[in-house]
């Protein structure tokens, strides 16, 4: 089979790849062809018997993504976006790459005539506060960003192109991806990676809200499981509701915490610096705690159920397995 | 005020048009113009006082919005829209009018820095089977119709348009227009009205769906109604969820012959033909029937309470009053 991953050279993306040609396979079927597209150069895998090709530009260019669906591919993968910091501070660059760039893409493959399976990450985004205590899977969308805006559009193109039978689609909403590797960053959210991923590189972490949090977080090992798995199902489980919400582990910052101690020792937890930002704080208090994920859970959809294994997660797929000596 | 009317031809638009020359004012302010845009030319009414100009084209054409907010309305109603139908049965055709057609208004709005009120009409068809028995303000979005899918990628760009201050917007999600006046359409929905129009015309009429099929309805008087109360209202009463369910009568069918037989007597009533047509009553059967509509009710928005008031309006509007002499 031949998969297309749009982009391909972002976190999840790379991850993606990595466990693809690790496994070979999906669902059965031998990856013969890898079509890796993103707006800087994805990096080629190695791969015996696997063909990998990058493809460097803008999806919402003239003609990039019919250039993509000649090509044929049976499963695609469309992780690209600008991410909800940027989408809300340059307007015209999120709606034009979330945006124009899904519906460039779908309609590529609508005019194509090919009928690949489409697997779209959106994001918990699309839900807006007020919440209740747990978001339940028929919760309605109301974004509160416009980057929520444009993953809930790109949510109703999928549905609707999946209903008429364009492709066979199903939407991903991820819910923080923790611990996120690589060098902090200045997304809001960034200090609930950056309080594990820090001290077990043995520096210093600034936890910028109060230890009474919550917050839902899911691998990024997880994340590429969603991502196998949603290309695996039979979609007729899912009905003509496709987007799902995926399961995760809803916890306080402190007991995040608490998952490090366990793990690392009181001495590496003591690298985390509580300084508290008002402006963080405000932000991260409109943003969801807890779902439900009934539907995706029952569809076979699995995350981590301790926040414990996320941390051994990412001291097994980023640090060799090895602790910090402190 | 200048007031901006897309869609002006239709039925909505007409009679809107009608109600605001009446008043000559909305919310206290006295209308100056009117600028009213359809595909086919819009009448222009007689009107003392009010400069009304008609534009003829298409909302998706490059430039069209834009010399329309050149002229700086203070309201614009977007009543524009392919029907459900034809958004169904012409792809294309639907997401250029109903998707580009509406964000080029709204981008233009947005780049032109004037930042009038903007009344979207927005339908119930952004809801999705499986129903509950009523359907509460907060019931997810998952249209299942390439026609609700438009209309909910509208009410997203509304929300997140009015959120980021580039105007002030209001979605109307208009409940079925009953009695619906003029010629049958071939629309699944037309014999709703058909049942009650074509008996007070002395005409018969077909009924393809079982007397127990329930609906919710409001009249043509109803929703012109709603248009008007959403241009007075503050705005901050609604928040930033700022599309509403509008408020209706939700009656069987049964219950509206009922309503046609004490307001115009059985001779009247026995114009209808009960022949089941199972191809509409498999659609209809999809069909949401009664709403909660508690914030638009809340916030003011009225409507009959009953199906013989709906049927009274038709007289009085239609019909000058008169009954058919049978």
């Amino acid at each position: 089979m031949r998969i297309l991953i749009t982009g391909a050279a972002g976190m999840v993306g790379r991850k993606l790849i990595g466990r693809l040609v690790r496994d070979g396979s999906v669902g059965g079927k031998r990856i013969a062809a890898l079509d890796l597209h993103d707006i800087v150069a994805p990096a080629l895998p190695e791969a015996a018997g696997i063909e990998s090709t990058a493809f460097t530009g803008d999806l919402a260019d003239e003609g990039a993504t019919e250039a993509l669906i000649a090509r044929k591919p049976d499963l695609v993968y469309h992780l690209a976006g600008v991410v909800s910091g940027e989408a809300e501070a340059n307007f015209d660059l999120g709606y034009r790459v979330n945006l124009d760039g899904t519906r460039r893409l779908f309609d590529a493959i609508r005019l194509s005539g090919h009928r690949p399976k489409v697997i779209f990450t959106s994001s918990i985004a699309v839900f807006g506060a007020p919440f209740p205590e747990v978001i339940p899977d028929d919760f309605f969308n109301t974004p509160m960003t416009s980057y929520g805006t444009q993953k809930l559009m790109g949510e109703a193109l999928l549905a609707d192109y999946s209903r008429r039978g364009f492709f066979d689609g199903v939407g991903i909403r991820l819910p923080t991806i923790c611990v996120r590797p690589g060098k902090p960053n200045k997304a809001a959210s960034g200090f609930f990676s950056g309080i594990i991923r820090e001290p077990l590189a043995g520096q210093e972490a600034i936890l910028p809200v109060p230890r009474s949090v919550v917050h839902t977080h899911a691998s990024p090992r997880s994340a590429v499981g969603f991502l196998i798995h949603a290309a695996t199902i039979d979609t007729d489980r899912i009905g003509p509701r496709r987007n799902l919400t995926m399961p995760g582990v809803g916890v306080t910052v402190g007991e995040q915490i608490d998952s490090l101690t366990r793990i690392a020792g009181p001495k590496v937890a003591a690298l985390i610096k509580e300084v508290q930002d008002p402006t963080i704080w405000a932000i991260v208090q409109n943003w969801p705690t807890r779902f439900e994920a009934k539907r995706s859970r029952d569809l076979g959809f699995t995350a981590e159920t301790s926040f414990d294994q996320i941390v051994q997660a990412h001291v097994e797929d980023e640090l060799g397995g090895k602790l910090p000596a402190l």
